[in-house]
């Protein structure tokens, strides 16, 4: 690693404030340094962190943290937070199992004040702490840093609109760098790059020492005859509308002009708007010039920058990308929808080949589930892409809007399931229960990629809402056929045996299959590919029920209301008494690590699963080919 | 009925259209006359239908419906809109079982473009509309009818930012009546007031004219020019920074003066907003002069207005009501939280004892949700009074902000269940799938008052995220003692056996336990108040299932993931195989009428409860004393 003898004497923030502020911009730099080393021996999220790295340094010198309180938005650019904050040395194990989360999180700091992983939260936490303070009669300090893409979420403007209105120290820190995850949408963005062209900034650019000045005057003019002089000089109309003040822009990479102004707007009171803008991938040029691209990354050479990326098995958001396209193919109807994910979701080709018919409505997952459902109504045919985790924003519009309704809205449910690094905020592990309560929807969960493609068709074709859950990553490896005008449907509610065996019959919804496979085979036990997990194949379980002595199910999802449960109300309601064991995951919180790794934790690898299912049916000393098999209970 | 002539000869839309504008203003005071009498005989929606009378009239005549769609917001200010739209006789009828609907409903005619009930979707579907309307290259107009309590709601921010920045025939009309049930709260509301108290507006009140003038030389303006001129002269700042060009204040009761800014704003193009001032309860003064006691009414004589309420049995809303006030008074951690629900959630009392800790956050659910865990964060106690239906709204937040973070919020989740003639858009049917598939939270179900005001005691002392859900109404009178200071608690995770009985165990979860218990008389069988959703009270279950043969669960709530799910899968999980019969609501969604009508219909009345358990256990000829209890399956 490249000497940080500076960033080496600052183990906490306390240490920062102690050094001359001339020491800052050295700081930033061996910081900056420190990130793009420690993030390529680990992968991560950099480019967003890059952008920080002055405005981490500059809070926390100007702020008396962890008293005062800072709340990072999403968290995904937090990491010179976590470095000044006393866990340096844990960066290199940052997104490991048992190792450092990679969003802040309040068990793992007391600087950490407010978990994150979704976007735009922060506004209303901290305002929240804010009231609370004020309550209690405290005068500490409140600080939330949020982008200008989770600026278009709804919960933000909630947010701002109702503490405009307050009387609370509240400081949001508008990081615009004109960028979200995919580049940002809609007519706020062109609100910010209007501010950004705008006289005043230019004149900013120079330093901040102007807008200091500036500062003190204002306060000396009528309210009334502010706002109108700024309609003229100050860009910040819209926020001074909502009730906050409006300082900025300011240049967020000049780590001296940040601390001047945190700490003048520190000794002020009410709602503040500092506009600060950054830079993704600041200060290193392969980010710089590819933000997307380096958004998110796994390990690589720091002088060569990340390596192509080699030709890998598609995974299931390569498949649904490819079948978007295919489907547009074939259908002028099929409008494709994302909040924002473009690149995640796998919309990049699809936006290429038919812009008319792409919609990215920003980080505003309620608007992108009823404008498809308005679409719907108009006899058009709308995807929504979206991540089972993010989905959970717009249960009211699925519900209300779409399946109330009994509207045609395909729902692309990707990264269902456990998710990996990205840990508990990102798991997709409750969609199976919000959705399948829901009457009318179509939910499926394929077993490997082709029928993926399958169940995307058969769900597009379906006069009604459908979801289609999907896992992140690879599956087994079976693709399609190569025919992309193959649009082959699946019989709706129809489950398939993919193994004929005795006494046990092991039900599997979704990506684990082949640990069922595995199972199946261990216990001789038939194994079937679900598919549906609503409606359910009711006929191919009477005839299960009537040859087998007990069912096993398996899912990616919570125990609690999943796919299993579905299983067991229908049992109930046809009054059969045959045992069945739901497996999935346990009644908690999945920590981040690999995907296999939390799989185990839960008991859902195939040692796992083996074991529950002899313990449950007392086979623990049980023949593997499952001759003996006698129930508990 | 006061006669009609005038009305009496439009049926439909087109009817209207035919007749000359000269006639539209005595159109309007006969629709209100009619409306007034309507309501007073049916009960329903007042003050807000009256306000939108010549807005209803206006846009039928301007735009060419049903061809050019109109979406109500929320839909209780439709009325006029149905009257106009073949549905008059049918107003006799309203909000009654197999009658006409409270909100618009696709179902019901092809006028109502889009089904409402829940707020702020208008702007959202209405888009969708409209760019489905472009890509199917069809000129036809879309308007969004949206309130300004509406406007505060996250989707309609959403659907702003992000229509403003595309090319779409999308007109939002702001119905301005500085009102949503509660009066409105926020920056936003200040800003509209302020736009009312601006020069421009008082010279509109002259009538329309002006404005019509004003429209045509707007375009000669370069925008850059229009924006700096517009920051000067007139006040919709907000919504031209969002990309939609403003227009307004207009007089809302001027029918003629907008017909012809509607005919006038129907022949241009992109994204609109019309400013429109109305009056809730506008030409019934005891309406006008107290909105929020009009907005729903129930039966009424009209020259007398409403008769002064009765005393009555207290509701779960008023229990919940003098439970905060109390528990506020014993602690003072206690926060209220409100998304603009403060009359209908019981919080008056509160809001006007404890004004500083009493938080009204407008329409915005998500923020009310993520505010709470903020505060929970720093040593205080929110709690959050929410319909079952609108935390729907919020679902993300409770799992990502306050569960994941084990924060103690308590949710006071009123209208569980079937709510009666608000149909199924305001149904509480989802919530204990919703919330128990979140891990940490605890989930209660009252099956009296006394135990409304325990439970919510109980969830205010955990340590953790806590729900109460309650039905909409009274329950069966069993009160809490009248000491005030009495916050007695109950055990975590334990049920009250009621009744002791064999063969059959009867568990019910919240409302139903007087069903339960003259079932339970029926049959002889036990029957146990389960109290808690979450977690079960699994020493008593292993203690039924061992003296008994089978158990029954009731619950209003659908069935599919509901609280008997989680009875099967514990019984699952302990690999116990007495027969289970789950009753609920089906897998459909329910339709207004009284709550007695709906339970009836989804079998969960009495007979509908014996019936099915009859059924269900083979005991359609077996004596009442349950003596000869015995099992299909």
């Amino acid at each position: 690693m490249t000497p940080t003898p500076l960033l080496d004497a600052i183990e906490w923030p306390a240490d920062l404030r102690e050094r001359p502020a001339s020491d800052l911009t050295g700081v930033a730099d061996e910081l900056r340094q420190f990130l793009i080393e420690s993030v390529s021996r680990t992968g991560g999220h950099l480019a967003a962190n890059l952008g920080t790295v002055e405005l981490a340094i500059a809070l926390h010198y100007a702020f008396n943290t962890p008293d005062d309180r800072i709340v990072w938005d999403v968290g995904h650019q937090a990491y010179a937070h976590k470095i000044l904050t006393g866990r340096r040395a844990d960066m290199a194990r940052l997104r490991q199992y048992g190792g450092l989360a990679g969003f802040p999180k309040r068990a793992e700091s007391e600087y950490d004040a407010f978990g994150a992983g979704h976007s735009s939260t922060s506004i209303s936490a901290a305002a929240g702490m804010a009231l609370a303070a004020k309550h209690a009669g405290l005068d500490r300090r409140h600080v939330a840093v949020i982008g200008d893409g989770a600026m278009t979420a709804g919960m933000a403007f909630e947010a701002l609109n109702h503490i405009g209105d307050l009387d609370c120290n509240l400081l949001v820190i508008l990081n615009d760098n004109d960028m979200s995850i995919s580049p940002n949408v809609g007519a706020l963005n062109q609100y910010f790059t209007r501010l950004l062209s705008g006289p005043l900034y230019s004149s900013m650019r120079e330093g901040s020492k102007r807008m200091l000045e500036f500062v003190p005057p204002m306060k000396a003019f009528a309210q009334r005859a502010e706002e109108h002089m700024k309609g003229m000089f100050v860009p910040g109309t819209l926020f001074e509308e909502l009730g906050f003040r409006y300082f900025g822009p300011v240049d967020g990479h000049d780590v001296n002009g940040l601390v001047s102004i945190l700490k003048n707007l520190r000794g002020t009171h009410g709602p503040q708007l500092l506009h600060v803008v950054t830079r993704k991938g600041q200060g290193y040029a392969p980010a710089e010039e590819d933000p997307c691209r380096y958004h998110g990354v796994s390990k690589f050479e720091p002088e060569n920058g990340l390596a192509p990326s080699a030709p890998k098995s598609p995974t299931y958001t390569d498949i649904f990308s490819q079948w978007l396209c295919d489907q547009a193919t074939a259908d002028n109807r099929l409008l494709g929808i994302t909040p924002a994910m473009r690149e995640g979701s796998g919309l990049v080709a699809f936006s290429e080949q038919f812009p008319q018919r792409y919609f990215d409505v920003g980080i505003a997952e309620q608007h992108a589930v009823t404008l498809a459902a308005g679409m719907a109504c108009e006899g058009q045919k709308p995807v929504v892409a979206i991540y089972s985790t993010f989905l959970q924003r717009a249960m009211d519009q699925v519900i209300h809007d779409v399946a109330l309704q009994n509207l045609p809205v395909l729902f692309a449910v990707d990264r269902a399931g456990i998710v990996g690094a990205d840990g508990p905020t990102h798991a997709g592990t409750f969609d199976t229960a919000l959705l399948r309560t829901v009457p009318n929807l179509l939910l499926m969960a394929p077993a490997n990629e082709r029928e993926c493609r399958q169940m995307l068709s058969t769900g597009f074709a379906h006069d009604g809402p459908a979801a289609v859950r999907y896992p992140r990553g690879g599956g087994p490896g079976e693709l399609p056929e190569g025919d992309s005008e193959d649009l082959e449907t699946l019989p709706v509610g129809r489950a398939e045996v993919v193994r004929e065996g005795r006494g046990l019959a092991i039900l599997s919804f979704g990506a684990l299959l082949e640990t069922a496979l595995a199972a199946g085979e261990a216990l001789d036990a038939t194994v079937v590919n679900m598919r549906f997990i609503k409606p359910l194949d009711t006929d191919l379980l009477a005839q299960l029920a009537a040859s087998h002595q007990g069912f096993v199910t398996l899912e990616d999802h919570a125990r609690a209301g999943g796919a299993g449960s579905a299983v067991l109300e229908w049992l109930s309601a046809e009054g059969l008494t045959r045992p069945c064991q739901v497996l999935g995951i346990p009644d908690a919180f999945t920590e981040h690590g690999s995907r296999e790794q939390i799989l185990a934790d839960c008991g859902l690898d195939t040692a796992g699963v083996l074991a529950a299912i002899r313990h449950a049916f007392g086979l623990e000393n049980c023949a593997d080919d499952g001759s003996r098999i006698g129930f508990a209970g």
